[in-house]
């Protein structure tokens, strides 16, 4: 990152990054001090956060043997926990926020507002039939009416956890398949570089004897048991993704948080055995932090409940039956024509248009410059929508 | 628990659990099959769960040296994820649910109805100038002033954090306290017998190298670094509490749960360096999943908030939106007068009256039948209601 703060210091700025993640998208300048101001997309948000272009931190792996790339960090919120100075002349691109829905969410007015009386919501429990006894059954039907409609994952055959944002269901995916047999070693955690930051992170801060994160999948190559993360759609560079590790021994997890029709064509419904999403993604409801998995083996979802029981008691009904209220909305709105240029009432049509919108300028903003180049996707032709389009990822890889 | 199987066997029951944490209270039945019908004090709940009396699993250690003693597992959720034949022919002491309240919650109408917009609470951010940057002011501020009006616990020059429930904060305070060098052996974790049956379970599902359950405190005399839980009312023999390892080396985490009014009479504020608290426990409200710890420490508050964006990135802000309304509204009903007999709009006043019914038609019940006892308490003055009684907590302890 010495080259990146040297470029600061000589005042040729290119600020780019944007993020479904990250809640920004920002435009290149050339001279002069970065003001607020200028980091823009999110004019509806008070809450946007300064980014900070020349922090040293780094949370996004380097792209093996690319020595000149340079990593925009777009996980979420880490190594904030110190109150940072705001004075207008740096931009932070260590975390983000996704606030660029908002000005959809405000139009749909009262129909997306969830009203909770003091006397419900008050037990432990949702549906004890239920492998995951504290899944909300409204929540539930929502997740499997969206899905069927967008056609981006099988839900037949699936049980469904839900978990307090899919990094808590990534962790509880994790404790479900290690054996808890003592003596034997921690299953390595895997995935092709490069990674969602926060990977290696979440796996090793306690210390597991289960799991332990195990790198770049590239170079794995250990007979013996183990885990490899697929993202896909990646965060970070938005590939498209299929495992890469040609194992035996191995169990995979699909994180398809961005397999939304607003980032990438849907083909055809992803249909694999452990498949995470998550509400911050497909709507922008970052606060409510909620997640859901469609797991194939019952034995795997009932573990991956007993880790959120033992971690967490369940996950907050009230974000559970707000969400709900959400997805059944995005699930009728595909049947409205759009209304306006940003898509009227019909969601996806919206965020198409705000990511399209975005990508647009980026690209416009990074061709002004031999500094940075951005990635070249495929097009494909979207079952979902119609739209024949390369993928707008919700997060930027720039080299 | 064989013992308690024959006694089943040969149809002597005595039915006696009840728990806040449970959300059954229990009679004396001594012929016949359980019936459903027959578990009670909560009709109002649709939700209420068989109590099965059979179960082999106990999920509360053994007071040490009792061999007569017999458990009553009153713990939050656990081992009921395979959905359970429900016949009526059973009781279930191993779980339970907090809805006693819900009747007053019904009382108090739209006053503790939470409206939430699909626009709003979408970022990840609720105050990025505070430690703990995933903390909603709203619900702070509640916090502070519900613990200054009862005056069960200290708050200034504390940092709040909130956690998905206490369960999170409790492992959000190992991670705080234990180095993270390897190297180290994981630091033992103890409490005094009889202790709440989740915590060996949720220090050890892990395996962490941080922290270890390091069992009964009484027993604990190593001279080396150790944590030390001190739950108080304890969960689940209701004592009052304090640290019993005479060690240098220890560090003392409250778990005061259920210092409240209707539980216990409150002496002085709690004035502890670490201290957890609940809405499960305080206003009954446990399907939204909060807790919250003070603490005096800023580098310990700090640690705690990193674990919690490493878990779950932060809790949902819809609870949190919802907790600091109804605990808003817990605080303002303090100054209202008592209007019927089950305290009207006073909320302590009507969970005092609610549990103080619950244990009389309890040791009544218990009187009728040597089989079982009911622990003795110290009566006390409440320095916040000025009644004087002998605590009624919200758990049972029977031997």
């Amino acid at each position: 990152m010495k080259g990146h703060q040297n470029m600061l210091s000589i005042k040729h700025f290119l600020v780019v990054s944007m993020a479904l993640n990250v809640g920004l998208i920002s435009r290149v300048l050339f001279i002069g001090d970065i003001k607020r101001g200028d980091v823009f997309f999110c004019p509806e948000s008070e809450k946007t956060l300064p980014v900070d272009i020349s922090r040293e931190e780094n949370h996004v792996e380097k792209k093996k043997n690319d020595a000149t790339s340079i990593e925009i960090p777009i996980s979420p919120p880490q190594a904030i926990m110190a109150p940072q100075k705001d004075d207008g002349s740096v931009i932070n691109l260590d975390h983000g926020d996704p606030t660029m829905y908002e000005k959809y969410w405000k139009q749909t007015g009262d129909k997306t507002t969830v009203v909770i009386p003091g006397w419900q919501l008050i037990s432990y429990f949702s549906d004890i039939r239920n492998i995951c006894w504290f899944l909300e059954n409204e929540f539930a039907d929502a997740i499997v009416k969206l899905h069927n409609k967008v056609g981006n994952a099988v839900t037949e055959g699936r049980h469904i956890v839900v978990g307090t944002g899919s990094t808590q269901l990534y962790q509880a995916v994790l404790y479900a398949l290690c054996p808890d047999n003592s003596g034997s070693e921690p299953m390595s955690v895997v995935s092709a570089a490069p990674f969602y930051s926060s990977y290696p992170l979440m796996t090793d801060f306690l210390k597991s004897g289960l799991y332990k994160w195990g790198g770049d999948a590239h170079e794995f190559n250990a007979d013996k048991p183990y885990i490899e993360l697929v993202t896909s759609p990646n965060n970070p560079d938005g590939s498209s993704r299929e495992a890469v590790v040609n194992g035996r021994r191995g169990i995979l997890v699909h994180d398809l948080a961005y397999l939304w029709p607003q980032y990438t064509p849907i083909s055809s419904p992803a249909d694999h055995d452990i498949m995470l999403f998550t509400v911050s993604k497909s709507t922008g409801h970052a606060g409510t932090r909620l997640g859901w998995a469609l797991i194939k083996d019952e034995e795997i979802a009932r573990k991956m409940t007993k880790f959120i029981e033992l971690n967490t008691i369940g996950v907050s009904k009230d974000s559970q039956i707000r969400a709900a209220k959400i997805l059944s909305h995005v699930s009728e709105s595909i049947d409205n024509k759009p209304e306006s240029d940003q898509g009227g009432d019909n969601f996806f049509e919206f965020a198409y248009d705000v990511m399209a919108k975005r990508w647009t300028q980026l690209r416009a903003a990074v061709n002004r410059t031999t500094l940075f180049s951005l990635p070249s996707f495929p097009s494909g032709t979207c079952s979902f929508s119609g739209h024949t389009f390369q993928p707008q990822p919700g997060i930027t890889w720039k080299e």
